[in-house]
């Protein structure tokens, strides 16, 4: 990643490329990984091995990898080494997404955005809006790289607070707004996740906030149509992200291949709408 | 901690033990340890033994310590090796909490979970509200221990959303009196951590929520007095959480005296309203 672009223009430029909006999700649970890799080497291994021989057969297709943090830092101390190892099987050229869901203030949070978009030099990460500015302006001193602040997730327990209406707009839409607002002080780019199990809510923030760049996951395995997600999702800059089924398309030892086809057929059914 | 009793169970008994609810904030600042072990070790050495001499030093006093991790994570793979050796320093009968404002979906937020409740065997954990219930039930699924959800945190940008008015009740009501519902499907215990920098919100709580446990931060650096904290907190279960006031009472080589002198005029004058 060169960062003398703002983060936005580089995801163009890379879904242009690759022709699709394509990110997949690398969610390295143990207990799916290929019985080939865990009957061979231990568990920890075989989370690096697996991640390495994902990214290198998807890499082409993919405009971006979203590497979720919980199942490395489940590990303990070597997760993090195996983490960056995992980093720098990446071509620099793909954008990388820190699922990290941070969320705290001042120094912590400067500590949280240091590690991951530093030190790890991760191009973005997923933030936790709840605390407010002063949590997730510290992941915004970056220039060319974003942060994406968790809007409205496809998790079921997503619509427990992110429906209630506040003076007749729903905390979503309050939450992407206020957020969007947060970009004007500083160098890096305000995105959204937006779960592509609520189309409505997709196509209204859409409406709010044109130009910024939504991460979309809960296609693949969580249901929900490509037309239709892209539909809701305008023209704006976008991530659609799919992790079970492309990571884990085949439990034998084949897993590389059958991942390598299975993000064939979803960068071909996202690249009809791009 | 013995996990036969519930969390609420083992923290009265150790605020009675100690004669206060004093919860010590370990919050390792590289830039703002000790000259004295900055110039005589690396600063990811001087982290580790920072910390274990200010738990060693204030650990008579103190009823829990809360432990900040993102400071840990920005050190990298060694910060994981030395947050264990810190626990390590942590009595059995002291709680520990970890402050790592989690907050994800079913695998993910199940391998968090065991990375800091099992592998590193934390007693609670503080968790983001955000994403709703699926977000937060993993975190109780451990019997003895607690999540506390964000409900009124003590910084400025803790009002951009927590205030906004859901059919007439603040946000942070509505997240506190839906998060202390959870309790009911799970073995473990809901607290909430409520600021002391907002006394309203802080009393408003406790009438709201009168059994939760309140983790309180915000009395030393961040202003209020120990008098109207506890005043409005009431008499539920609480933890109040004191850190740079204790952590950096001196910068000097007394350090740890200093820190230990500091924990006992806290404690003190928290134990006037225990």
């Amino acid at each position: 990643m060169v960062h003398n672009i703002s983060f936005t223009d580089s995801l163009r430029s890379r879904c242009e490329y690759t022709g699709s909006a394509l990110c997949v999700g690398i969610d390295p649970d143990p207990s799916l990984l290929p019985a080939c890799l865990l009957n061979t080497m231990g568990a920890e291994d075989a989370v690096g091995v697996f991640c390495r021989a994902i990214i290198d057969a998807t890499a082409d297709k993919a405009a971006a990898f979203k590497i979720n943090l919980a199942f490395f830092e489940a590990i303990g101390p070597r997760g993090w080494e195996i983490l960056a190892n995992v980093l720098d099987a990446v071509p620099k050229q793909i954008l990388t997404i820190a699922d990290a869901k941070r969320g705290d203030i001042g120094n912590s949070a400067r500590f949280y955005a240091k590690a991951l978009l530093e030190d790890l030099s991760f191009d973005s990460v997923t933030v936790a809006p709840y605390m407010g500015s002063d949590s997730v302006l510290p992941f915004l001193q970056y220039p060319g790289k974003a942060a994406f602040v968790l809007a409205r997730t496809s998790n079921p327990g997503g619509d427990d607070f992110q429906l209630l209406m506040v003076d007749g707009v729903p905390l979503y839409q309050r939450v992407a707004a206020r957020s969007l607002s947060w970009e004007d002080e500083s160098p890096g780019t305000v995105g959204l996740v937006a779960g592509a199990t609520d189309l409505n809510s997709l196509s209204q923030l859409r409406r709010i906030c044109p130009d910024a760049p939504f991460l979309i996951p809960g296609v693949g395995a969580q249901g929900a149509s490509v037309a239709d997600v892209m539909t809701a999702a305008g023209s704006g800059p976008v991530l659609v992200n799919s992790s079970r089924k492309i990571i884990y398309a085949s439990s034998g030892s084949d897993f590389a291949e059958a991942a390598a086809q299975a993000a064939v057929a979803m960068h071909d059914e996202l690249a009809r709408y791009f």
